[in-house]
């Protein structure tokens, strides 16, 4: 079942690279939601590539159409489907795949798995092209959570050997939500643009990419959210974050930082504050027994390095069984990590509603 | 629907700390496994208490009874209940936290979510106790592996300060398999024991408590296991892992590090080997697209440090609503990890059988 | 997945007749419901065997046990789990079965779904003792259902020949409903007591058994539960309905003699009664559209004969492949409607209060 | 969760009558289908209305086209999505609907649901309209099983006062599934099709509709496909079945009238036949303990008559909250029974892959 996720919220994602349309089902959304249909727009473009030269030049102009649940302006409660059209595909860029995986992608296992008739054009349904779906629910899903005083936003942590700051895991303000929230390469210090795009480049430039995490924020969840073992909001949240291409870690507060403190440390003290109960430090991310406790939730996901490269490289020629060198063709980008930023806030907005709601 | 896993082999576990019993149901297993029960005792004995001076005094002999689905010494196919009877309770110990909630434990959000009404004594079903269903539903599934020629082998890869050697990526021997599997601190480098002992010891000495993180292989799964999005390795092995108490980072092959690697290096290139597909290196942990390579699947769990410790704290009286200092009484873990090793691995074990069967 | 229902309340039912014990969890119950014992017992003992000449003389008291989820009187939102231990077995009566499946059984289908393994012994994981957890939990959701004053009500609509009447469909009085739910044989014709108990007895007499119908109403639900489709109140009634053993037909309003009917009969006009939307006739049951309309929900279940009789039949040697005449011993019930009637209640409390909720 | 449903191939289904397109996703399937379109195209134009005097004068042409997971002609394994975009409506016929609901429609308690977001126009999302998915879904699910040597056939048992025989319970041939299959109006007894398409139109000419009942069987279905409890056979067929608009009952076997029987005459004695256990009379519908037995799976469905009706009707007026008289405009099936067939056909086989796969 490995396009349907999610328990009070259903969706149901569907489509390959170069196919007719991608899109997805939505299943339980409320009704009578007023959708916002240039904040979905600006969150589609955020993910969107051939915007800048560290992105890949291909045009995806990732324009979605409503076929159901939606009238008059406002959802209607029943499943609200929507597709977005298959483009400037050239397809002959990947007859190759079908004997030689590509390192680092689905090609192999997938071609394992469906037996070989899997559509390999573009990654087929491995593409990171079907996260525009994923993008689509989530600016639904992050309207319902803002107008409930919910705010999600992310930064760039890394790219390569580039760090950003840290969040301040106990208050998250208004104005560097707003600013993260509009910037192309968001960056708590943002005099380190530059260099991070210079890493972005110089991998471009050696026919190469590079990896990078980010590091994600929910501000203004209230204390009780989540539950103990499988619905604890690490397990939803992971869940949903692995499902995203490329994604390797995931970590919450201190994350793997904590294997190293003692619980004196890592223990987040209660205090009172304006009347109400908070913690003094967010060691835990918000989360304790896989419940909220009113302090932002943070968390940080670690995405590898573009797999798809111009360099040379070795494989397997699959009919003939023997080993061979071959470059790949086609337009790339090369770091997939400021694209990814949209979508592990829209796969964050989805998991955190489907669990709030 | 806290308590609730899985697609194709459901497991519903239940219980509290303190309460009459714990256990769960496990729905989906095949008919006519031969259960091995020393198997199951072993499991359920590297996870039990009172081992050890590393581990807490507490003595809990987690004998397990079960009720359904086992007939002549093997599985029906009907869904197997079981319980471990709760004994050697000193609930007195835990009046305080009605009142108090104690920092890094889930006093306060549980509180928050139930409204007062759960069962605090022991931390009640957030107790660490209640993964004791989890390493016995997990022995069941690892037997049914096992069977299969597939293995899961884990290690501490840190505690503090002191590290493990890694596993190798691309080959995981049997004798290191046998070996880890009975070592009661499982370390790569046997040399290193005394030193993560000492570890230990030390944050004892100061009634304070250490994380630490694991390293976990699977050995001998087939290529085309998981599948894209939502059914990908990585989320259903993270959903599960997150479920288990004090979890707070998850990572699969080179993980977090990958982020600073460029594609080049992060692509396992293809090659044959005794006439199989391979990979040279294994920076993916065995999955890509979210589906089994053949390779071992590698991935880390980083643990907090046990929140229970002997030291002052500072908290929140909720009734009078204001900061007071405490202690808290009762014998806990020092650190939580050596146990935790079990637990990781039978969650594992579910997760994969669930993915394979 | 035989054993696990419900999406917002999760039930995992377990057992066999002659097993350890039998029993349930229950996932998602809201904290703060102070359990009404008294009533739970009341509805344990309607289904328990042996309280007169028209049930099976085996005794059955259904002690149930909770083992989490309860606290202090109240649920505590934890799941909760408990069990009915088994008694008073004579496992002897059925080691016949292994070789010659008694027709109307499950036994000759669950030997070949179960490859064998399944446990035999009094029908094992089908028998009619496991609708015993059905009723506890089915008497949790009736408390709450009642607390919001929506009622379930039932009586025997037919037995053999002898029909009881029909429920109003526009008005069912809470007299009726106090009535019919403390009858050992609810019926709304109460003349008809003596005919319907001559009927048992001439089928008990006779060594055979015989059928008959319950008709359930639903009454003080609100307009707009369930859903169009797959949520529709007569698809999620009756798949948990068909789920109990023995029932081989669900009809709702009118049910299948609504095929006899034009539409200008069956439409249920709407009028205003009290201010309120209300419909002049009531033959879709209280549904449209898979949703409630606020009028009575009434559905009638049709149950088979006891499959178990004294009488001689014919079945097949399974081990030698040859036609075989066999007597089935143990004590049996010469019809089960009666027993049924709590089962069918508690299911329906299930189904609505997880529609509900 | 309205739209979603199914174990191991999920289906999600979405659209309103008036609404941009309508369809749905199958996640699930198996790759390597060779999908028959001509076979997709046949039972899609069963349901398809505009094809004579006894259905309605509309035309849908019901084009799908496929969106994803479907690629050189065999189904890839990843989501298949598909649309029917909708055409020839005539969405002014229905604007009195937001004020008066019409009698045995969907309108007034959808209206209180969905709170009036819901599209109103052509019933919206309870149009039976939106049954086109489910037999587009329901014929791929048909070809699979065909492949197995699994065949769905059904008859009209009765509209109105006019029965067709019933099948034969024990053997039904392959010249009759193929003979049923094709026909406009399936009968056995093919001397009544004149006095049923007189019924029909005797409704018409009355403006006013009729009901009816549909038999269906599973042919060739093995033993051993089902289980106890919430995977029965029955459970999970009255499931989907009831999600069909119009559906008030459901029986399998004798169904209601085994509630007249004795156990001696509904006990299915087992006899062997070819060296196979079947058994001698089929009361049970070919299901014993949830589970098939090798026999032919039969049931029958109580379809109501249609709610659209020419005739002068009462209702309310909502925003008067008046009583009123009014009539339906727009074009109506005089009997819904015929397009039903390949519905109920189509449910049956997606809910028996389900079990089966």
């Amino acid at each position: 079942m490995s396009g349907t996720w999610g328990n009070r919220i259903k969706i149901s994602i569907f489509g390959e690279s170069h196919g007719e349309a991608i899109g997805a089902v939505i299943d339980g959304l409320p009704p009578g939601i007023k959708l916002d249909m240039e904040a979905i727009k600006f969150q589609m473009k955020r993910r969107a590539p051939g915007q800048s030269d560290i992105t890949t030049a291909r045009k995806e102009e990732d324009e979605f159409q409503i076929l159901s649940g939606y009238f008059n302006g406002y959802t209607t409660g029943t499943p609200l489907a929507f597709i977005i059209k298959n483009k400037d595909a050239r397809s002959s860029d990947y007859e190759y795949i079908k004997d030689i995986p590509r390192p680092g992608h689905g090609d192999y296992t997938g071609g394992v798995k469906y037996k070989g008739y899997n559509d390999y054009r573009g990654g087929g349904h491995f593409s990171g092209r079907i996260t525009a779906p994923i993008v689509f629910i989530g600016a639904i899903c992050r309207q319902i959570l803002e107008s409930k005083g919910i705010y999600i936003v992310s930064h760039i942590k890394n790219i390569g050997s580039i760090d950003d700051d840290s969040f301040d895991a106990i208050h998250i303000d208004e104005d560097l939500i707003r600013r993260l929230n509009t910037m192309r390469l968001p960056l708590i210090a943002d005099e380190k643009i530059k260099d991070m795009e210079a890493e972005i480049l110089s991998a471009k430039a050696d026919e190469d990419s590079i990896g990078g995490s980010i590091e994600c924020a929910v501000v203004g969840l209230p204390a009780g959210v989540g539950g103990p073992f499988f619905d604890s909001v690490e397990s939803r949240l992971s869940y949903i974050l692995f499902s995203i291409p490329g994604v390797k870690g995931v970590e919450f507060g201190s994350g793997f930082y904590i294997t190293r403190m003692r619980g004196s440390e890592a223990n987040d003290e209660f205090c009172i504050q304006d009347g109400v109960v908070k913690t003094k430090t967010n060691h835990s991310g918000g989360i304790q027994g896989g419940i909220t406790n009113g302090m932002p939730v943070i968390f940080r996901v670690a995405i590898k390095p573009t797999s798809s490269i111009g360099k040379k490289q070795r494989s397997v020629d699959m009919t003939k069984m023997e080993e061979v060198e071959f470059e790949i063709k086609g337009r790339h980008d090369p770091c997939i990590v400021p694209r990814a930023v949209p979508v592990v806030e829209a796969a964050a907005a989805i998991a955190i509603l489907d669990l709030y709601i």
